[in-house]
This record gives C-alpha cells, structure tokens and sequence, in this order.
C-alpha cells in the first residue's frame, strides 16, 4: 500500500512528467557536464525604439537544441515613453519571465511532493522611477526599485504546504536568482 | 549656421521623435512625481511548466495607459528539460528584455547626439548550470553564471563614437542596470 502510494506521487501530476524529471536528475547526478546549458538570441533593431529578438538554438545535456517553433518577439517604448507602442517595453518582459520562472517551479515542486494544483495565478508589478533612464537623476537607479508577485494557489494540500510549494520554486528559481542577485554582464561592439 | 545645425541635430532621426524626447524631458524636470512608473503583468499557470502572461495596464506620467494591441506571452521548458516547449524557457525571455533594452538605448541617444544609424544587430548568450536549479549543488547559482552581449553598429559617425553611444545606452539601460545590480523581489502567497 505504501509503495502504491510512492508510485501513485511519482507518476506524471499537474502535466509534468515526473518520472522523467527524476530520471533526468540521476543522469545529471552522475553526468555532471550535461548541466551546463547556453541561451542565445539575436535582435535587430527596427526603428526607434522597435527592435526584434530570436531566440536561437541552445546549448545543452550535450548537444544543440532548437525550439519548436519560430520564437521571435518584438519590444517597443509606449507613446507617453516617446515611442510606437507597437510592442510592450523591455522591463515588461522581467515580470513575464519572473512570473513564468516562478510558476514552472510551483508546477515541477508539486508533481515531486505528490500536490495535484488546480489553479496557480499571479499578479507582478515593477516600480520604477525614470527619473534615472532619463538622466534627470544621478541618485535614482535606471532599473526597477522593487518587484512584488502574488501567487493564488490551489490544490489538493493544505495552505502551508502550497505555500512551501512556492518557497522552494522560489530557492530554486533561476529569473529569481537573477533579478534578486544580479549577473555579470559583457558587452562588446563592433563599430564602423 | 550653428543654428540650422543644431535644430538639424535634434529633429526626428532614427525613428526616435527627438523633439518629443527633450520635450519630455523638460516636463518631467519640472514635475519628477510624472517619472514614477509602474509595469505590471499577470499569469496563469497552464499545464507543466507552461504559463501565459498578460501585460496590463501600466501606471506613469501621472495616468494609466494601456498598450495598444494585446500583450500575450507564454513560456515553457523545453522536452529536453521535461516541458513541452510550447514556448522559450523564462530566462530566454531575459535575454530578449537585455537586447532590446540596450537597442532601445541605442537609437535614442544616437538620435540625441545627431547620429544617424543604419544597422544595430546584436548577439546574446547567456550561460547556466542547472545543477543548481535542480538541487545537485548547493554552490553553483541557479540563474546564468554570465551573459555575454556583442553589437554590430553602423552610421554616420566614427567607430569611436558608436562605442560611446552603446556605452551611453548601458550607463541609462534600465534592464541592465536590474540584470548587473539586482533588484529587491517580494513574492506573496494566497493559498488554499
């Protein structure tokens, strides 16, 4: 009954494949190497503040990837941001990636810990002053100040356990990882 | 002369209204409380890892404004990280946010400069160890180790000045200044 039990929270829960995520855990585990993963995209500038990204293939668990399908996404600054609104701001962008990042965690934690979710929302919001992109301030930051996510979680455990759900999405977020500690950026150019 | 050249130099150029864009600058001088901004999105898990995020309404210059058409994106993990890559991995989305916030960038200040740019292309990558996110190292971080960005500029102005531009966007980047310095994240939980 116990080992039903372990089988039934180890089978695939929330459409996450979990037999196949702790198989690829013991892989990695012993493999080590097959972790190191490389993102790439290429942009193109359009006009004004349009500009046009691709995400590329990637590298990883010892070969190159590509996606499925075309992923291609355009950014822009709104009219009162003097641009053509013809997409959303880059900033924008770090709420989606936060909140995605955040939620795949909340999906994959639970299908581990056996909690079947039916419902997981969020609302993020980013303040930030442009006092500093516009140069107008040499004390205010150019990014956001702050960044707060509320999560409504539902599923088949109680309350603190969603909640510890979420707590281990976020110790084991990557977004969240990079937007509360920062990463080292280069930036090179080729000019003429 | 001088005069013609300066009201050359500061009309329209590169997409950018650069008229408008002083012209904004000069309110906000005078009325700071119109830099605040905030950004916001909300998302709603789907299945696995996948989620979709709606960027809303944002807050600024002393309004509400919404964007013109529909922002809708999703994200998902890869089959080769147990999603279904129905669409690119959240830090994917990173990536995209640091091009085309620098880009942006970009062709404004050449704008404000009187420089006239043919060409901004960029390549982007991003390096991760998953042994971090999934729970095989407690010293390794989960997000990118580093990023890496390299530019392609070309326009009327010496190679030494598109490098100042570029180096001018960086310094007034809000994406890059949250990716390089981090930024403060609440994460609040309503669960049951």
């Amino acid at each position: 009954m116990a080992a039903v039990e372990t089988k039934t929270e180890r089978g695939p829960r929330n459409g996450v494949d979990t037999p196949k995520l702790f198989a690829t855990i013991n892989i990695v585990k012993s493999q080590p190497e097959l972790a190191r993963f490389q993102f790439r995209a290429t942009n193109r500038w359009i006009k004004g503040a349009n500009s046009r990204s691709r995400l590329e293939k990637f590298k990883g668990a010892g070969g190159e990837h590509a996606h499925q399908g075309e992923c291609v996404y355009d950014a822009d600054h709104p009219a009162v941001l003097v641009g053509d609104d013809t997409a959303p701001t880059p900033v924008e962008f770090l709420l989606h990636a936060l909140a995605s990042c955040l939620t795949a965690g909340i999906a994959s934690v639970a299908a581990a810990r056996g909690v079947t979710l039916t419902e997981v929302r969020s609302t993020i919001e980013g303040d930030i002053n442009l006092l500093g992109v516009l140069g107008l301030s040499d004390t205010v930051r150019n990014g956001y100040e702050r960044i707060r996510v509320s999560f409504d979680v539902k599923g088949d455990a109680p309350a603190e356990k969603l909640k510890q759900i979420v707590e281990q999405s976020k110790a084991r977020s990557a977004v969240y990882d990079v937007l509360t500690h920062g990463v080292p950026v280069e930036v090179a150019v080729n000019a003429g």
